[in-house]
């Protein structure tokens, strides 16, 4: 958490200042060709034998040990992969599960990752009512007044947010994205199987999830970046019918699209969630790269849990072939 | 965060233990006659400021600072009125706003509370799919296992929990509760003035609520305490005729109120969120008790920002005998 002035960003390049993260999310899709996000969702399992080893012997089996494994996880693939990749997505519900010390590693991987110049999207999934959200909204995309100066909170520079408390629970998010130049991914269509329970409820003859697509598309409609709206949508790669029909109700949104390998989402079901240009979504995997290393495939390739980060960097470049020859032979 | 073995408890009265939080839940309520909590929701504009020139002296005007002056206030506001209340929920969302500092607050306050033998609802409203909503689990009612030692996370005794992503989302903290004698409470009808947007629409002839309050009764009816299910339900103060209906819906749910006092709900809306043994829900008030020290009801009886904690005492004892009245008169 670091002081910054009234109308002062952490960045230097001027987005999320004058220019709108949403532009800076497109610009570095353009520039990697990779319209995709690193999930960094580090569960203690997935990481190699010897980091936890040298962080337990250094801070013992401990929270503490726990998150210093976890964060030297993070960073070694951050550093493998932060210049093939646009952006990189902790789900911060991994860092919770080891307390205040899980928290400080997710605060620590948020300000690595903006050092490496990555788009930070922070999955929290938070929503609540009204000053409450407001209270979130702050914590993680905005700027806390403390006596005469201020301070930027846990400074992600997208969060995902839940919209089952209607309007009043969004705004909040919507207005400090307004003068952070920030942007929000809101819960559409979600991945999981159980999705459809009320996701799928008809109303009015439409899918409830459609008119959640719908409110987004009205609440993005005036917080727009150069061609998309900060204000996005979330809809599960394991829904491609969905996908398709969720990418015309909301033509101006960005769509995260999480359920990609682990899940079982494959480049050819991606197609549709696409624009014409190209564009309009950002497809996350989490184990499939961060613990691409225990995959068969690229142990065969020599990769080894010590070399874990190599089989990372390969599983990004597959998975961008992958969806780059979809998006071309569609 | 504290080192615990396998089977055992922070608590040493037998609660989270063999005994269900659930039941200790309804002790306390019958034993304190108040079936009321108190929403830890501190606003930095509610400390008053004799409080938050001692810890910015202290820490100076930094997120510490602001840290230490939000702890100190809720321990007051703890330290005057534990012993006429059975829970505290403290609203993690105006922790987070202060990023890792605020974390470490609300951790603390977790704490303290439990040493005042107090029920701790975390307000954390966390949901997300499968493995991802086991991870929040473990966090904020479960243990992890960190190398051969195991630890309990935040450690609240009760956690609101988002119904949006269905039931895969909902398992995983009913299955910690299980394992943990402890409980949640699942958003039905929230408070909030646009709750209805989505929440209000009609599937099958009935509202969105009614599937979800079906749903938590369904997901509840094998998590039972003595008379009560462990899995609870939100359901605003601001909306009786829906929690007239989901009384009925959810009969062995517990029913958690928001939206008492500062949001407009009064003792007599509440009549009908209550079983005829005058159990069954429990009413928050959040800035209207923490707050009190500001109303001028309290002021015209000698309260001052100095024994802003005096006024929060007040609070609960006229909270508590607005409820009673309501109850004993319908």
């Amino acid at each position: 958490m670091n002081e910054v002035f009234a109308n002062q960003t952490l960045a230097e390049d001027g987005y999320g200042k004058g220019k709108s993260m949403i532009n800076k999310l497109v610009d570095k899709i353009k520039k990697t060709g990779a319209p995709i996000v690193v999930g960094l969702d580090p569960m203690l399992d997935y990481v190699p034998e010897q980091i936890k080893a040298a962080a337990f012997s250094e801070f013992g089996e401990t929270p503490a040990g726990a998150a210093e494994a976890i964060w030297q996880y993070n960073k070694a693939i951050v550093d493998a992969t932060y210049d093939l990749i646009p952006a990189v997505k902790p789900q911060i519900a991994m860092y919770e599960q080891f307390g205040v010390e899980g928290v400080k590693t997710f605060q620590k991987t948020v300000d690595y990752c903006h050092e490496k110049d990555l788009v930070v999207i922070g999955d929290v999934k938070r929503g609540d009512i009204g000053s409450t959200s407001a209270a979130y909204a702050t914590g993680h995309l905005g700027k806390v007044q403390i006596g005469s100066k201020v301070y930027a909170g846990f400074d992600e520079d997208f969060a995902t947010v839940n919209p089952y408390l209607g309007t009043d629970g969004i705004k909040p998010f919507v207005d400090v994205c307004k003068e952070q130049k920030k942007g929000i991914f809101i819960l559409v269509k979600t991945s999981n199987p159980s999705s459809g329970e009320f996701q799928d409820r008809i109303i009015n003859g439409k899918p409830l999830y459609e008119h959640v697509g719908e409110k987004v598309a009205e609440w993005g409609a005036d917080c727009m970046g150069d061609a998309y709206s900060y204000v996005g949508a979330v809809v599960g790669a394991t829904y491609p019918e969905q996908g398709k029909l969720l990418r015309k109700v909301m033509p101006k949104s960005f769509i995260l699209v999480p359920g990609y390998g682990a899940q079982g989402g494959k480049g050819a079901d991606l197609v549709h969630f696409f624009n014409e240009d190209g564009l309009g979504a950002i497809v996350n995997s989490s184990r499939g790269i961060i613990a691409a290393y225990k995959q068969d495939v690229y142990k065969e390739k020599g990769i080894t849990p010590e070399n874990f980060a190599d089989a990372s960097r390969l599983a990004v470049q597959d998975m961008i072939a992958d969806i780059a020859g979809a998006l071309a032979s569609r």
